[in-house]
């Protein structure tokens, strides 16, 4: 699949992740509308299985193979929720996982990988080494690699959160996501763009990694590396095919301090008793920034993920 | 009303805070099934307006009166979610709170009480203090003191939260509560017993509060006194009202120590993504406990709240 997702294709996406995902909750809560002054709607991945939205990419892609073509598992390289994504979809599946993680990740995160059945093989802390050590799996077992963001099957997949978000809520006016592969916003602007054009896709993205926020501007991928953002799944550069999706589709990119993210994730937390990890927290950072912008919309939010480390929390 | 509620009641209860209280989710996780080894549901009362279960009891206090005999508000003393409950319930009703709080209550839950529009009026920290101090302003407003949980209308809105949990999950083998004053677990009590008396009720206690488990040992209600548990709603003797129903309708009360209540909160944050308050892990910490009592089984727990410090977290 090397053309962008049509609806057709995010469609079939959907119906083949249906078994090994959930269709999760949209939450809202009076005090957030009375404090922000419009009417927010939260689609809550951060219940999806495995905790993150990355569960869909990493099953459409997986799930696309004939059984006889994933007969030697998939490989991957993370430090995140993708990690875990590609290694539940897997085992669902029925196949073998291996997945590359820098030695330094979090033990809670290891132990989940392992925990959903995977190979975890540990390399040093930088992006060659990961690199070179999936290279080197991937040789060793004939696995199939899955890409984080930048291809189109991830696309589709990440693309069915905002389509039943659209589905359930039709009336909104704004979807808002976090950037930072883009494999999520491309894929929400997609299906926003086929269901309902009317809707104004909005971005939030770290100052500390707005390699977005510059790419839209200039008009080519502005490159960061290993930017110091507590916004730890937006830490990548936006990918190729995500970079010219979002450049057609999405309104804007705003972006938030590491403050703003940190006193948005507390509010989720207390006013809604939900678990958001600080990346999850960007759009309704922007939202708290902007309250003028977006005063008496409809606006949803996809909250991505609820992985943290509870003993090492911001505030 | 001065007689135990009839199913009539409840549901007249029910159709009445209908209004201003929310029809909270049940939720599941395959992962907490696994590793209890039973069919766990969560009746989510965090997700309650004010974040706890209490502002059904106190809403159906409130509005079980006629509006000229509620002019002149309300009153209650409390230093948890029945203060929260009692304002907010009030202020939907169009009357006036006051809420006696003692003076070392955590600042946000004093600004939360007064945020939903009472007047809070702080006092010593003593069970003397908060009555003489509650006492005074009804002599002075001729407001109508709000029982927190011994009166037979708190105990009808308590229970809608289990009429609607087993309305939801009709196969459910087992309910489960945490037990402080008795408000809830004779509510649900109550209502299991109306609707389908094959459910088993079992209650949760922390050990360093087990005054229920020790009252029904004993046939009499045994007192405690400000016991050192941080399941800080459950500090509370069960009251009189409560405890006869209980006796009646509760298969049984178990304790847990206070490890085993934090351990379990620790693990609902995690694998739910939800949080709830130490008071609130009670019985799912029975019930990791008691794997084999429960094997194979439906179990529903209902999760009464979510009003959490942060900045002051046991794990």
């Amino acid at each position: 699949m090397d053309t962008i997702p049509s609806l057709s294709d995010i469609k079939r996406a959907h119906q083949r992740i249906s078994k090994v995902t959930l269709r999760t909750p949209v939450m809202t809560s009076d005090g957030i509308n009375e404090m922000t002054g419009c009417s927010v709607y939260f689609k809550c991945e951060n219940f999806q299985k495995v905790g993150a939205f990355k569960m869909r990419g990493a099953s459409n892609f997986i799930l696309g193979y004939r059984p006889e073509d994933r007969v030697n598992g998939f490989a991957t390289h993370s430090s995140g929720n993708h990690a875990q994504a590609v290694a539940h979809a897997a085992a669902l599946s029925g196949n073998k996982a291996y997945v590359v993680m820098p030695e330094n990740s979090t033990k809670v995160k290891i132990q989940a990988t392992k925990h959903y059945g995977a190979d975890v093989i540990l390399c040093d802390n930088n992006e060659e080494a990961r690199i070179k050590t999936c290279d080197d799996v991937i040789a060793r077992t004939g696995a199939v690699f899955v890409p984080p963001f930048d291809d189109y099957r991830i696309i589709a997949g990440q693309a069915t959160a905002a389509k039943e978000f659209i589905e359930e809520v039709e009336t909104m006016d704004t979807i808002m996501t976090p950037v930072g592969g883009g494999g999520l916003a491309a894929g929400t602007a997609l299906v926003a763009n086929y269901l309902d054009p009317n809707i104004e896709v909005v971005l939030g993205e770290p100052k500390k990694a707005d390699d977005t926020f510059r790419s839209l501007k200039s008009g080519k991928i502005e490159h960061i590396t290993n930017p110091d953002t507590i916004a730890d799944g937006l830490k990548v550069t936006i990918g190729e095919r995500n970079f010219d999706i979002i450049q057609k589709y999405v309104k804007e990119v705003i972006t938030v301090t590491e403050k703003e993210i940190i006193d948005a994730m507390k509010i989720i937390w207390e006013r809604m008793k939900i678990i958001i990890e600080p990346s999850c927290a960007v759009p309704f950072a922007v939202l708290l920034k902007n309250k003028e912008q977006f005063a008496g919309k409809e606006v949803g939010i996809i909250l991505t993920g609820g992985n943290v480390d509870l003993s090492n929390l911001p505030f």
